[in-house]
């Protein structure tokens, strides 16, 4: 299993690195759209995969042990999660949502599914609306300053999404002792509604025993 | 928009079809995850994107106009969703899931996600928990008789989904006029239970018509 890794790249290096791996992960999704799409020839399909086998291998000469992980700078400031299945920059799964948050508990973001995120004919899988959900909602508690967790989720599907531009929106509702209500909403190209969700974001221990260190550090200056 | 399109193949043309895109599509899926994975030289990375950016091309020259949709035999059996995010045999995002069911309201899977499926570090994004969740409830639901589009679907995570070997389970709970509960839960390699979901589905208008009418029919006939 992948632990979290240290983050041993500078800035540039990561800037260097987002340039050379993003147009090479766009192609890549793009072959994954065309690979349902395709209607050529066979002979066609057979010459594209012998192609696309020899690429494999020629990747696959170097290449990371297991899975990509996410790697946290030293300082604690959040890490890269290039493999994430939503928001990966490597990942060709990964649409990718780019997600915007003002800190305070509200997170949302503009994307585009296409065919690869089809469930019902012509609707976005209802288990990819809520992939994008618990990603949205996991954001906006993360950056609301207090790691979660996600406990429970639980999706309301109010009509079909549709595949195509779409909007995700999610806010922080309450928080309990270790608890945070997370909610959010996905909206169509219209605006209007067509699933909601809430979530239940539990601390983790580790935040857990930092939060009691610092009260207890607090408590001593304060005495 | 995609509509529901009929199936206008052969079993001979579709079983050929399967033998063609099968393999094709397993070699983008092996190309999906070592883009992730791969520690080539930035070079090699280039010309690797200048290769498939060309198979695109070609690939291209024609295609579906949208997206796959789901090919119904006029007949009403089920047909092909080759596209799906999670079954299907042409979508290089699914892993794919062949889901087994008893059409008695069970349905089970056994399948293996990789670096492509992750959230935090070794762990199965929990969005991906919730889409593999999602359409094997959905399974036993539909192949129970009894069609039913999701109206609310709750995860309830126990603890992380390692990345591997991994078995999905769901049933059919009960049955209360247009409702069905359905049931499931995801088991790591070691048989531990990692994740359970509860979801209502609806039994659709259309069937609900379609019941009215054979009600009525019946009741013509008893008259």
């Amino acid at each position: 299993m992948t632990a979290f890794q240290e983050e041993t790249a500078t800035d540039e290096e990561i800037a260097a690195e987002a340039a050379l791996y993003t147009p090479f992960t766009d192609a890549v999704r793009a072959l994954v759209d065309v690979t349902i799409r395709t209607e050529v020839d066979p002979d066609e399909i057979r010459a594209a995969q012998v192609e696309i086998e020899a690429i494999v291998e020629r990747l696959r000469k170097k290449q990371i042990p297991g899975s990509y992980g996410v790697r946290f700078r030293r300082d604690g400031t959040r890490g890269r999660n290039w493999g994430n299945t939503v928001m990966g920059l490597r990942n060709p799964i990964a649409p990718p949502l780019h997600i915007v948050n003002d800190g305070q508990g509200q997170a949302w973001s503009d994307f585009h599914l296409g065919a690869p995120y089809e469930g019902p004919p012509g609707l976005v899988h209802g288990g990819v609306v809520a992939l994008v959900l618990d990603q949205v909602l996991g954001h906006a508690v993360s950056t609301s300053g207090r790691p979660g967790m996600t406990g429970t989720l639980t999706i309301t599907y109010r009509q079909g999404t549709p595949l195509g531009d779409l909007r995700c929106e999610a806010w922080v509702d309450r928080r309990e002792g270790i608890k945070t209500w997370g909610k959010g909403r996905i909206l169509n190209a219209e605006g209007e509604l067509t699933a909601e969700a809430e979530g239940i974001f539990i601390l983790p221990r580790w935040a857990r025993d930092l939060d009691a260190l610092r009260a207890a550090a607090e408590a001593t200056e304060a005495g």
